[in-house]
């Protein structure tokens, strides 16, 4: 059998050893498990990062990875932990929507974790859900991790809507790390957008314009985002998460 | 046999590839060694942060796990450079301090490794660490790896005192990524905590308090940490490394 | 047969879930690889920064590792896509020259990726780059990844010359995470350095000098640099990439 592959997403950065001290968990009780980062960079607290995120991987690896993912504003107080299995892969983390694009999946079962009086009411990632990973890289049934869950807490991205002059209304839902602004306007195929007063068609890719230029694209998840060539949108735009973008056919 | 696992922390960052030449080294002589990354954050030269980080995964790793630990402003000078055995794990790093949970635990083995004379001056890491890690990566012996050192240099949190007021007195002893101040209190039951003039009970988790509030919890690995929750207590309290904090029976 | 042995290099951070995506990729198509992270924190676009940090490590892997690195500015337009077989070491990434180090050694061949239909114009890191890796991972010939390229995109470090003074000017090629300006400056065996109004001899190494104090070495890849003891040189001597550096003999 191939060894069990473990991620690991946390908003926890790595230089105070919390991730450290999770992966001694995870490889002291499943000492052959592959473990993955995935990101330790969420900024603290971005739940909506970490969603977005999340959405991106969870099904591109290999069926029976268990994803690992902890974003706990919430942790020691009432929120329940959650282990998750969807489209036959599993995942753990609080319930708090952060694992919400597994959970929406057609067929999704859901448990939560119980917590033992000796977790630290602090750190659920090294004493709760790392557990949670080891039981399931060791082969055990999910459905002893604990009782299911039939209302779990869903975070979802905001819909666009029909704006009185036609246009369609989206929003920017997360900027990334180049300053490209994603958006959720999804199945777009051609037009123009508007955001912070700037209107540019919808192109290919990038540098279907000059450096320096606004460009729209539909990018690699099949959001339509807005960028700058060789440029940072969120900066030179002054945009940020939230902000309207408008599409209109071309 | 199971493989070695090797962690890698460090003050190198990523980006200029200093990490990736040890790791090459490392793969080069151990093929089946796992590596896993500890953290490559830590501030240059931050030997408290790193020591600090150190106490709380060394331990959490397998048994038969090799540390390799590489903060070091006296790199190339006449600084030993050293391979631990304690606890059943190894640890290899400069003699700063910055092994010093592992020194000091019961048992602790220190042995003086040589550097070869075509060692760069300027990185040990690649030249005398990860070679050492190597070593023992294959299974060669500890006691090999040099002569026994009696005297290691020691690194240790000042201990908090008894105050003229009745109140213990202790100090930040380090700022995590979310802003938490982490003190020198350990084994701390109740009462209440005074910090940059704010005087808060100690609770049992974040949520504890209202968003925005500041809270007294024992942490993770057993020490006071001051917080706000859902904030930065760092930022919010204008509160540094080495900042005095009272305690007084409640 | 040893696991394949997978680098992965990228401006992309890992925050957005783009580095997730791609190792997802990896492991659906090579279950039994080994991802090793060399760095997703080359600033964005920093192409030279990249090159420079590839040059460092993709000969310190062992022979068959597979080099993925992804600086890209030019995704999705007519810019080719390369696998190169150098040194027993493979690469793939784009042609911008980020390859360079690779491309220039004795021996280097180099083939052109295809790009399918399918693939996102705006992520090739997962759709080109990363189904390459995945078809050397699994022994596949090298040949039948593309047709050969004889005119792959080349970038250099500036070289040195000889001022009219009789001196050896350089340049400050990169600066690193310490604020160390590593130079163009090769097989330097003494003498004495000007940089910014500063003149110091070229020393053994840092701890030739007290702290705060300017020196000049020959750092671990053989390049000469210039730093400030316990301190940043970039910063204290306002000193970027591209400042000029004289060499003269002591």
């Amino acid at each position: 059998m191939s060894r069990a592959l473990v991620t690991l997403l946390t908003d926890f950065g790595t230089a105070d050893g919390y991730v450290a001290e999770m992966k001694g968990v995870l490889l002291t009780g499943a000492r052959e498990a592959v473990i993955v980062d995935v990101s330790h960079d969420i900024a603290p607290q971005d739940l909506e990062a970490g969603r977005l995120a999340l959405a991106r991987y969870w099904r591109r690896f290999p069926e029976g990875t268990i994803h690992i993912a902890v974003i706990d504003p919430g942790v020691g107080s009432g929120r329940g932990a959650l282990a998750v299995e969807s489209q036959r892969r599993y995942l753990v983390g609080p319930d708090n929507g952060l694992l919400s694009p597994a959970l929406l999946a057609p067929g999704a079962r859901v448990v939560r974790l119980g917590v033992p009086p000796s977790a630290s009411p602090t750190f659920h990632g090294r004493d709760v859900f790392a557990p949670a990973a080891v039981h399931l890289a060791n082969g055990q049934a999910f459905d002893a991790l604990g009782a299911p869950v039939s209302d779990p807490v869903i975070r979802r991205t905001p819909e666009p809507h029909r704006a009185a002059d036609g246009s369609i209304e989206g929003r920017v839902v997360t900027v990334d790390r180049f300053g490209n602004l994603i958006t959720n306007l999804i199945g777009v195929r051609g037009g123009e957008v508007t955001i912070a007063g700037h209107t540019v068609p919808v192109r290919h890719t990038y540098s279907d314009v000059n450096a320096g230029e606004i460009v729209a694209v539909v990018g690699s998840s099949g959001l339509l985002e807005v960028a700058v060539r060789d440029g940072n949108a969120a900066v030179l735009l002054g945009v940020a998460r939230g902000t309207v973008v408008a599409l209109r056919a071309g």
